[in-house]
This record gives structure tokens, sequence and C-alpha cells, in this order.
């Protein structure tokens, strides 16, 4: 089943208009809440004078639903522009948000990106504390994401060979390389307070999302 | 009085070096506990074991030396890279983070930049929720200060004619422009969940960031 739903920033001059579709498949008890909810959720951002930020605001889904709405979400905001760190920066926003309103203690939630021709990584647009600018591919949890292409789940940060802590207070990561045509464009980063913060769930929807932000921004 | 400080992020494996540099004018009782407070802060940050994060910590300051802290922090930040994402994205984690060190409700630190050779800007690094992505040149707040090349401060945004709302929570809003021999950069935006958020005081030390940022970044 498809749903498709249009609904306009009131409020923002550059007269923007945004499309959400999704698929969803109704065969049971419960995707039939998960349609419910969906629906609940597009029909609160498509209501008159609703904003931007409220593409932040969501509660009461599941985690799944929660991650299925930022793809939703950021395939809806990068409709509007292929301008990587604009796209970049929404994005780490409806990450925050989502992972804070299913009460999981995301401390980090952003990006690194080639840096060039330099055989490094460079902070990019990203939620939380001040992070270190430059990661060397191959060393850490990003630049492993970033040589071996293949997401880094990792459940407790002390136990991965050479992590580069930016901030101590982390326990767990994840973290999705972002792909196109065999070549390393950046990574996406998440960081957790708790261990095991991050599962196979995460890494389908944030795989996802890597996928989707190849396909939408120019870089 | 000068003060220099060299810290090291020891976790971080691309053995960046940051220096601190302040100036202190010792000649009373307030000023000698400015310069106390301000060795504290910048010791924290020297110990053996801290990280990048550490810039976001900042707690027992008053107004003007948490903002000087921000400036001092974002100098040394910037010492290691001119690449303007990668400032911008940590200099909005050191605005957010040190507005609410000291209990002001901001709910977005950011900026917008100008889009290429078209009269707008486009949303650049922030923290804070989904944000409207593109703004016309002259519109709004932020297209005013762009247009004017003059600091917005917006006690009341609900009074600000045409006023952008990319979240109707937002009360008041300070918008300080970048500007490089005499054209407009981008500018950097603030709202406030409270009504007069932002004050001269506030006006001085982000005109001073503007000023450094636009000293510091390669566009």
């Amino acid at each position: 089943m498809k749903m498709r739903h249009n609904w306009r920033c009131d409020k923002c001059h550059s007269s923007e208009r945004f499309k959400v579709e999704t698929s969803l498949f109704v065969n049971g008890a419960k995707d039939t809440q998960l349609l419910h909810n969906r629906r609940y959720s597009l029909n609160k951002m498509g209501e008159d004078g609703k904003h931007h930020a409220d593409y932040a605001n969501v509660t009461g889904l599941t985690k799944e639903e929660t991650l299925q709405h930022v793809v939703d979400s950021y395939e809806a905001l990068a409709a509007d522009t292929t301008n990587w760190v604009a796209n970049l920066s929404n994005c780490s926003s409806l990450l925050w948000h989502a992972y804070h309103s299913l009460n999981v203690p995301v401390n980090w939630t952003g990006f690194y990106v080639k840096n060039g021709d330099k055989n490094e990584l460079i902070l990019a647009p990203f939620q939380g504390k001040v992070a270190c600018q430059i990661i060397q591919i191959g060393k850490g949890v990003c630049g492993t994401a970033a040589s071996s292409h293949k997401t880094q789940v990792v459940p407790d940060v002390e136990k991965f060979p050479g992590h580069i802590a930016c901030d101590g207070e982390t326990k767990s990561e994840i973290v999705v390389p972002i792909v196109k045509d065999g070549k390393i464009l950046g990574v996406l980063d998440l960081d957790c307070l708790s261990l095991e913060g991050f599962d196979e769930i995460d890494q389908k929807y944030l795989e996802e999302l890597a996928d989707l932000i190849v396909k939408t921004c120019e870089w």
C-alpha cells in the first residue's frame, strides 16, 4: 500500500512543498497499528500552521516506526535540495530527535566526509558535543567503516582496537559507510551513552538512510 | 595579560594540537575572578585524557565568560582546519552547550550560508530541530541580516515583519551577518524559547565570533 502526503511549511518564504511517500503493508494487527501511527504522524505534519521543526517531533512510535519516519522525513526534505550540507544537517537533527524520542541516550548523531583527495575523513554536520575534526581512513570505528565499506556495530567501544574517543562518555557506536560507485563519500556515525546501544534494526534503517543520501545529494 | 595554553586530544589519532590564547585584564576583584575561572576552564581542557567533547562542557561561568570561552574555543579548534563545514559544525555545538550551561533556553544555534550565485541562503550546520532549507535574502530575520549586513536582535519574533518560523515555539532570535570584503557569506542564527533571549552582550561576542569565522574558514 502506498500513501502520499503533501504538505507545505506555511511560514517558510521559500515556498517549498514536501512530499512524503511511504510503503506500508497491512496484513495483521501489528501492521494496522503501524499504519495508524504513520497516518497520525503524517497528518500532524500536514496540518496547516506546522513547521519544519515538526519533522523532529516524534512520539509514541515503535523503534522500527521511528526509524522509518526518519527515512521518510529525510526523503521528503531532500526532495527540495541536493545540497549535501543542508541535507546532512537536517538528517543529523532527525536522527538526534528520533533516538531521544525512543529514550535511547545517543550523545552524537552526524557525519564525517572524505576530505578531498586525502586519505582521511573530516567532520561534517552533527548534533551533540564538539568532535574531532580529522580521522584517518582505516583508524578507529569511523575509519574502519570507511576503509572496509562495511557497517560497524560496536556494543562496547573500549573493546574496539584503536577506538577514537571524541567523547570519553561514549559507550557504544554504530558507523555506516556512505558509498557511491564503489568509492567512499563519508560515514554516518552515532554514539550512545549506554553499552549495546545499537543492533541489527538500527543497521537496517541507517543503511537505507545512507543509500538515500547517496541518491539525493550532490557532493 | 596574555595566557597561552596548549593541549592535545590524546585519544584522537589525527595528532592535532590546540592553542588557546586569551587576553585578560586584571584590574579588580571581578576581573580576578574572571581570570581564576578562565584558568580553571583552560586547565580542565589541558589535562591528560580529555577529549574534544570537553570543549562543550562549561559550567559555573558568567555570561560574558561563557561567551568568551566560545570565542576562544572556536579559535583553538579552527587553528587546525580551514574547512568551513567542520568549523561551523563544531561552532554550532559550542554555542548550543554554552547557552544551555547558562540556562538560556536556546532551541536553535547554527548557520545559513549564501547559496552560490543565488539571492538566497541555504541551511548549513546547526544544533536543534529540523529547519527550513532555503531563505530568500531580504526576507525574515536571517534574510534581513544578510541584506543589511547588520545584526538583528529580535526580542519578540511575532513583531518582526515577515518573520520566518522554522519552529513555531521560537520566541526571540539573534542573527549576525558573516561578511567578508563587503560580501555576505552567510549568517549566524540563534533562536530562543523565551522572549528577549538576547541582548547587546550576546551581540558583542557573536559579532566577534562571526569575524573569527571570516578569518579562519575557506569558503
